[in-house]
Parts: C-alpha cells; structure tokens; sequence
C-alpha cells in the first residue's frame, strides 16, 4: 500500500451522516487530506456521491446496524456494520486509518477484536490530546476505554501515550501516574505498582501528578485508569460549560456597561471558548490495534469530522503506531 | 453540654498560626459563631489570647507536631498534637466540632480512631459541597478518604452525603453514583454493586451519574470512591484555574478594547471567580464520626477559616450528625 487511504465511518453521531459528507468536503477543501484517498464506509447515496465526485473519494458498503444501544460485544456479530467494515479494512491494510463518531464501545470493541491489537499490547487505550499551558498538549490515557486495569496495562498505557505526544512533536515525553498526592506512598495499591512497572521499564517516568497539575507543564503523559481518565475528562467538559455559562449569564443579568464590556471583549471570550473545547483538538485516538483508529465526538459537527480526519491523515503519514513499541 | 463548642486547630495550613487567630477574629466580628464558644486548641501565646480576649474564647493545649510529611497512622501517636487533642475532646463531648486546616491524612485518622465512628458506620467520607446551577449546592462523597472501598461502602457515603445535603436545606435529596455512562450495564464491577446496595436501602437513589453533569440539578448527592472524588475535585480545580489564566492573559494580550471591556465587566468577572471557588464554603466534612470534623483548605486565609468556623457552628447547632443514621 503506498498511497494513505482514510477510512470514514459514514455513521454515528448526532449530526451523521450530513456532518460526514459536509465534513469530508470541508476536508478537502482545507487541504486536509493533501494526497489521500478518502474511503468511506457506509451506504452513500448517489446525491452525496455526487457531491463529493471532484475529491479523492472511494466508497465501501457498510451498514448502519450500530445505535447508541448497541452494546459493545454485538459489533463482532454485526459484520456488515460500517463501524465492522472499516475495521476490518484495517486489519488487511486496505485503509491506514479510520475515523468514526459512533458508539463509542462497539468501535473499541471492534478495534480490538476485529482490526486486532498490535503484537505486545494487552490493552488499547483511548489517548486525548489535552490543551495546556504554553500552547503545548499534553496526552491522558486511559480516557475511557478500560474500566478496569491492571497494574502491567500502564506499561502498554504508557507506550501509547508516548507514541502520541512524540507524533504531536514532544521529544522524549515526561510521563506521570494521576494519583491523589505526590508522595510515593499515597494512593491505592494499584497506582503504587503501575509506578513500580514504569520504574523497570526505560521510560521518562517522573512520578505521581495530582489532577489540580493536568493542565500545567511538568507532565506530557498523564496516565490512569479507564474509569477515572474518563471522570476526569468529562469532569473538566463539565466544568468549562459550567464557567461559561456563569459567566454568559452574569453578563445577561448585567447592567449596560458590563453588556458594552462583553462586546468589547467578544474575540478573548471567543479564544477562550476554543481553548478549552478539546474538541477542536479533533478526536481521540485509540491506539494499540491495528491502524490508526480515530473516535470523533458524538455530538461533532462537520469541522470536527474534518478535524478527525486531518488528525487521522497526519497520524497515517507519519506512522504514530510504528512509536508505540519501544 | 448544653453550649454549643466549637474546636479549632491553632496549627496547620499554609498561613496558620497567623490566618488562625485572624480567623477567629473574622468569625466574632461577622457574629458567625452566635453564642458559641471558641475552643483554640494549640499553644496560644499571650499576645494573640490579648487579642481574642474579647470575645468568648477558651483554649486547649495541644502541640504543633503534625506536619505535610507526617504519615496518617503517625497521628496516633502524638497524643500531645492538636489533631489528637481536638478530636478527642470531640469523643468526650466536650467539643461539638473541631476545625482544621492541618495534613488531611493525620486528620481523617485520628477523626476515624480517636473521635471514633459513629455506630453502624464503617467508613467515614469527605463530603464537600460544591456550587451549582440555580444556586443549589451539591454535595460529593467521598472527595478523598477513602482511596480504596467496596460496594457496601456506598451506603455508607450515600448516608453522610444525604445528612449534609438535608443539612443545607435539600429536602430528600436525590442520589446518584458517578460512572462513565448512565446506563445500567456500564462501568466497572464496583459500581453496578453499589448501585444494588443503595437499591436494598431506603434512599432517593436516581441512577448512574457522569461526571459532565455535576454542576447540573439533577442530582443532588453524588457518590464516588475517594480515589475517583478526588481526582474530580482537583480536576474542577485545575479546569477553573486554567481558564481563568487563559482569559487573564487574552486579556492581557489584548488590544486596548479588549482591556477595556474587561475592566467594565470586572464585577461580573470577579463574581465567576468566587462562583467556581469551592473553598468559599467554608470546608469539607469528614462524616460519619462522633464530632463535626470540619477539615479547611490547607492555603486557607482568615477568611476561610471564618467560613469554616461557620459551617462548624450551624451544622453542630442542627445537629447535622443525627441525621446520618437513617
């Protein structure tokens, strides 16, 4: 396979399958996906196609059998699903990457069970570039995808997670265990021997990071498990809504000269708004299976559907998954 | 006992003894003590029992052993510590509640060990009040004691946290426990268990929470492994912190209209910073021991010390303790 080819699951989310189509184009018309085929995954109508005839486009059957009530094991039964078709795709490597906004638990499942888990990965991981001091990103595995970890499945953690932020530009990659104190000998058992599993491995490991430090710059790997990477991701999405709408309302119920002064400050309130929607940052990888697999928001628009897709581009043409076995 | 008395640890948190006494001062003048007693528990010296001998104070002796690197169980042994002397003068009744400021570990011992668990409950949490649309707090249980627990252990929580939400004036409060999708079959083993428990007991138990609607109302006690109440807690923490620097530095940043309109929306601004300022309430609970165990910020100023003082009066004034047992 010489040429990139991107997989993109037509359905899933709230707003599919508009936001794919309109997404691709948008795609494409940004320049997003340079020299790559786009293949997606799905029944396209002949309307979209022809929509979409002057880009780099390819289609592949696929279904839509996959809704939020899907659990995750019915994907492996559901073989003409979309979600099953890109997967597989991968696995044979006729797509280098797939991005879908579906089920978040039937794409993991499929992913590893269907594209497979790369050779020396017992766990995939879901790997979220976090905004951070500095401009700089910082990655946070596990963001959801194991509940429930063993102290060895930081060290697969650890190698995805460093993967990702060498891909994002980050030389030599400082990584910590989240914990509830610095010292070594706070925190639950578990987090005291995944320290001790790092510490044997030739990893950049620092030590424990409180949750308080995510967004600062001592860390660039913040690792932890499934249940309480995915508390804290949704903790900090409901606390950035919870502040803007505190402050939209104070400027609602405020006088003239706090209406003026909004105005006035409408780009910083703007560039703050984008700052912390880790959405914009374009999708989640799920790294450790076969290929570069992509989880775009449920709720995503077409521009975050693009942004996938660039990510998912950039993440195939650099080839994120040839870091992840150090 | 018939007058309601009120501990309060001399030593312990960045600014103490200074921010102690000051404290003090703040709560006597602010009436936020009514007709309570303050019971100083340290080695008072001279000059600051001149400065509070206005007002209705007595003093304890207790030492300044207890540090950030005493170890939890170490407290048991420094008979002689303020924690040690505080909290057993809770047992004995002869203090209705104790504030401290002091290392959280070496407090939530000697409350468990030393003032003891309050009969027919295992484990004792940090309930904490957090801010919330309309105005309604919430509370979250455990915010940090306990790092490693069992299903069972969720009664307990879902009592502590029940007692503190009445206490604020919620009638029978709605309880939920935190997972990472609200569906039955999600999460890990632990928290499907403890949504049993709480099923088999008479309690408002709503269902499984996300952590994205904390700040929403449909909850009103919200329940959680320490390890997992504390990683939110900081995350809420750092989240706040950081856009309220980035909004500082786009403001900095910017042009002349942009630092305009900032200074003519500064009330609104400065009102969102007290908004998302948890320690504005004043302190956590440690419930579920005999004694109102109120633990205050370790960078609390005078002012939060008041607050403390405060919440440790109105909850010992209603007996916020008799409504843990259900």
């Amino acid at each position: 396979m010489s040429k990139i080819r991107i997989g993109l699951d037509l359905y899933g989310g709230d707003n599919a399958p508009e936001s794919t189509i309109q997404g691709a184009i948008f795609a494409f018309e940004n320049k997003f996906l340079e020299d790559a085929e786009l293949v997606i995954v799905g029944e396209t109508t002949e309307e979209d196609k022809k929509k979409l005839q002057k880009y780099n486009v390819s289609y592949l059957e696929g279904k839509n059998l996959v809704d939020n009530t899907t659990k995750p094991t019915q994907i492996l039964k559901l073989k003409e699903s979309s979600i099953y078709i890109g997967c597989q795709n991968m696995k044979n490597s006729n797509l280098n990457a797939f991005v879908s906004a579906g089920n978040t638990g039937a794409l993991l499942t499929a992913g590893t069970f269907v594209a497979g888990r790369l050779k020396g990965i017992k766990r995939p991981a879901l790997a979220l570039a976090l905004p951070g001091k500095n401009g700089k990103p910082r990655i946070l595995v596990d963001a959801g995808a194991n509940a429930e970890v063993k102290a060895e499945h930081y060290f697969d953690f650890a190698r995805e997670g460093i993967a990702y932020a060498k891909f994002l530009g980050i030389e030599n990659p400082r990584v910590g265990i989240i914990n509830i104190g610095t010292e070594e000998e706070k925190g639950p058992q578990l987090v005291k021997e995944a320290a001790e599993v790092l510490k044997e491995n030739n990893i950049n490991y620092i030590g424990f990071v409180e949750a308080r430090e995510i967004f600062d710059d001592r860390f660039d790997v913040l690792l932890t498990d499934g249940f309480t990477g995915n508390n804290i991701l949704k903790t900090i999405e409901g606390t950035a809504y919870y502040i803007l709408n505190e402050l939209k309302s104070s400027i609602k119920s405020g006088g003239l000269f706090t209406k003026l002064g909004a105005l006035m400050m409408k780009g910083s309130l703007y560039s703050l708004k984008g700052k912390i929607d880790y959405r914009q940052y374009g999708g989640t990888f799920f790294l450790g299976v076969n290929g570069h697999l992509v989880k775009a928001h449920g709720s995503s628009d077409s521009e975050a559907i693009a942004n996938a897709l660039y990510v998912a581009y950039k993440a195939s043409k650099e080839d994120l998954l040839s870091n992840i076995l150090i």
